[in-house]
């Protein structure tokens, strides 16, 4: 019941990756699909929060899950398990991030007829994912409480690239040493444009006010 | 006072790091210069695992700390105001690793006259610098225990090419859903020469332990 399509997806022979990721933006925007890249350290909480999101869209919309990873299908799996999304498996044999045509190859295989929102879960790594456009209409980066404030400063690509940034697991900062107004300050200094959201994805806090986001960039 | 030198690290202009790593290797060695390239996740806790373990260490050995990081210098401040240990912060103009050539820039820039113990503090990164040899005597892999038990499974090479696993930030196990014992048999089912220390870094918990397991490979 939980099979899961697994694609092991071939490293990209083309060079110029920033062309071919906008023309594949340009052909899901005709399509009507939305399509989201979401990055974060490993453990951050990608899978958890594509959960409880996807929980709160899916009766609005048809959704799909491109999951990346090295090697495993745990995540792919949970997320057939608990939510109603299409979902794939991309392995990428050791590859560190995914490309636009890594992108369109998993699209192909899983297929996109009438899907209205697409998640990619690419590799947990703050570095290289950033460096390569996938060709999403949104990047959602992830920042967890435990991984400490200081992570802007030190991955600043990956913050100037985002869209969305989510600092989760806020249920836990009673315990770590996690300063939210001074990690917001070098965000958003750097990234003037970025929203950033306050989350727990599992315990479910302040997912709603990202669904109604969601809602409202879709929409427009 | 807490003037760092700062070096930004070339990319490798040679193709055969394998065999240079080596040759590195051997020529520390002659030097009993023991090196140390210690690799975690952004936020597992590097640095003030660095911190507890040369506290324990550096009334018996002169040591070194070559700090990579992308662009701050952060954490070679921290671990110069808080150890009596030579720093020098290497930045990598947005690479995502280092390799045995870096790491021997790195080396000419600090000096490592009358060290006995070089740390390596690696990018933050569970995927790619897997995947460089730098020329290190020992890998010492920190996995955090806020980041999830199924990182061995996710990113099979980091655990294969480690000496000693740190499972860190024990003191917060009341509060993950982190399985230990099972973390434990999948690390070592990859790799059973890989070693395996529970600490909690900030509340120097477990360190002693550590510490000793230094001194015996230092010593023998």
């Amino acid at each position: 019941m939980n099979d899961i399509d697994i694609l092991l997806v071939k490293e990209s022979i083309f060079d110029n990756n920033n062309e071919r990721a906008s023309l594949l933006r340009d052909e899901l925007k005709k399509k009507k699909l939305f399509f989201v890249n979401v990055m974060s350290s490993p453990g951050a909480g990608k899978t958890t929060t594509l959960i409880s999101l996807i929980k709160k869209l899916e009766d609005r919309y048809n959704i799909a899950v491109m999951e990346a990873d090295i090697d495993s299908d745990f995540d792919a799996k949970r997320i057939k398990s608990e939510t109603k999304a299409r979902v794939i498996q991309l392995h990428t044999g050791g590859m560190c991030h995914l490309d636009s045509d890594m992108t369109r190859q998993g699209m192909e295989k899983m297929g996109i007829e009438g899907i209205d929102l697409c998640f990619l879960e690419n590799i947990g790594n703050l570095v290289c994912p950033a460096e390569f456009d996938t060709g999403a209409h949104l990047n959602m980066v992830i920042l967890s409480v435990p991984e400490g404030d200081d992570k802007p400063v030190k991955y600043p690509l990956m913050f100037q690239v985002a869209d969305l940034v989510l600092i989760n697991k806020i249920d836990t900062l009673p315990i770590f040493d996690f300063n939210i107004e001074e990690c917001s300050r070098v965000i958003l200094k750097r990234n003037p444009n970025a929203k950033i959201f306050k989350v727990s994805a599992l315990k479910d806090e302040g997912i709603d006010i990202l669904a109604n986001e969601f809602v409202r960039r879709m929409e427009k």
